[in-house]
């Protein structure tokens, strides 16, 4: 990208305001746990793609205890980074994206060992960047001892990974999309509802890294398809949909919702150029046989991100019965068991 | 619909105005063939249900000798429509609309005997409403010897089946929206330009009867789908595209407008509630297997229409290249072989 360190400047200055007059001299270590989340109105496509500021607002709902932990220790000169027990290599793609995070908080040739691990199953498909990087902000926070306000943390993971702005937060959880140039707008707010009987239910067709990335797609997605254009008007109906059934707790509108908001999104994406179809025709199969056993009755919606593997939507009444149609369906409880 | 009384009137007038001095009485026979047609540039929404007025223009090519036959007599007084040699159940459905397209121009109390052939294999997902609407049209002609200019018998096509207008021609033809609230704007007219080389490729994957057809697929589209709003600038887009492309016989230009456009057509489908989604897993296969070959460096784009089953766009120097990639493709010469 042009003018990318003129960028890096306005990502750097974002860090100073919110840390004037916090300490810069790190404890012994830091360490924190973040939850993962699934967008139920999705954030497809950036205004501003060094401070990760979307085009429109998204709404998800994190996933309990599934998710990140992070422990962080002042260590170095060079900086270690291990996910999952695995110490990675320096040069990998993971690796270099958490140093270069650490830069925007390092005292100067200070190096940081971090250590990751997943509390989500690796290769099931839900992104672990997100709630990697929000807890990789609470562990700084601890680390530093910063002690800054959960708005402060949600805009700082957004600068690691655009949703994990969402992730500093359990439940449902509102990122505002904002305004300002500078993002200070920009952040999550947790609503204060909570559903229970609410499931969903992780339907894996690969785990295979994706051919395009999502920030690639995103890219894609917003410089050539001709259908973007109508995606922010797709997520302004989109979202009070999808308030008023977590309000009303009204299953159907919240899954009729999700589902048509995924599948306009991915939409977007198949009308860029090149098309960017992260669909494989068992994605497809499975679509159908949700559609299927919604009209046999069955209350359940499927949503998908970036990748080929769908999350269904579904209550606990109904838990067993799609057990029995989806051999292997890995099951969460948002708001716990 | 509502209000059908009063568009059927208007349909009538219409006819009316085309017929206007001409004779009603029939001959002993008439007997005519129509060519099928593939759109490069989509027709996808209409602006008046009752008249078939297009929301956008339309650009195809015919498929030469492949398409309808249809034979017209005086018999009675009911109709009898006969399709590939098997007379039709009065109540089936193809009968039916048959019986009301000749309702336009029967002489009070006269019925008709419509043996309709298709030169196009049956079943092989090729739409045949449309050579068969437009070879009907033509038949008529003949057998009251009205002697129409091919404009108005584009327009009287379309009246019975909207793309049928578009078969009234051989060779690239583009149908033109139009703007006037009666459609007397609203028919093809044949491109000066031709291209023997190239080449379609069908690739069935279903001869099914389609769960939700193409009409209304069609209308729950403009209906439903918020992407939709942004299909009429997309083909704006992509006629001048196909156009030069045609003009310059630069073949990657017109099959990536091609796909490009039938993809952002099925995208709008996608976002439509509830959904509607033509691809099967087997169509996303070889849709991802043309990817691949293009990315091996053979030029092949496909195009689909309203169906799972997709048409490959290749030039004669890939025919054997392709045929042996995919088995049983059936391989269409629009220009003579």
């Amino acid at each position: 990208m042009d003018g990318g360190s003129e960028n890096m400047a306005t990502k750097r200055d974002i860090v100073g305001r919110i840390l004037a007059g916090r300490g810069m001299k790190p404890g012994a270590a830091g360490c924190a746990f973040a939850p993962a989340n699934i967008a139920l109105v999705k954030y497809w496509g950036k205004r501003d793609e060094e401070l990760n500021l979307p085009v429109t607002s998204s709404l998800s709902v994190s996933l309990g205890r599934l998710g990140s932990e992070v422990e962080i220790q002042p260590a170095g000169p060079a900086d270690v980074v291990v996910l999952n027990g695995q110490e990675l290599p320096p040069d990998s793609s993971f690796a270099r994206r958490v140093s270069a995070y650490l830069d925007l908080f390092r005292p100067a040739g200070a190096g940081f060992r971090v250590d990751a691990r997943n509390t989500i199953p690796t290769a099931a498909g839900f992104a672990s960047s997100a709630s990697g990087f929000a807890a990789l902000v609470r562990a700084l926070d601890q680390l530093f001892g910063w002690r800054l306000e959960t708005r402060e943390l949600s805009i700082l993971a957004r600068l690691g990974s655009g949703s994990a702005c969402r992730s500093v937060y359990e439940g449902f959880v509102e990122w505002r999309a904002g305004e300002a140039a500078d993002g200070m707008d920009s952040y999550a707010v947790p609503l204060a509802e909570t559903w229970p009987d609410l499931r969903m239910g992780l339907v894996v067709i690969s785990g295979e890294e994706k051919a395009v990335g999502s920030r690639a797609g995103m890219k894609r997605t917003v410089e050539t398809s001709p259908l973007y254009r109508a995606w922010p008007a797709k997520v302004a109906a989109d979202l009070p949909e999808v308030r008023a059934a977590i309000r009303e707790r009204d299953f159907h509108r919240l899954g009729r919702a999700a589902e048509s908001n995924a599948l306009a999104m991915h939409a977007t994406m198949i009308a860029a150029w090149p098309p960017v179809i992260y669909w494989k025709p068992e994605s497809l199969a499975v679509m159908k046989r949700v559609a299927e056993l919604r009209a046999q009755g069955l209350a359940v919606y499927f949503t998908m991100d970036a990748g080929p593997n769908l999350k269904l939507l579904f209550e606990r009444k109904d838990e067993f019965a799609l057990g029995a149609k989806f051999s292997g369906l890995q099951v969460v409880a948002p708001f716990g068991p």
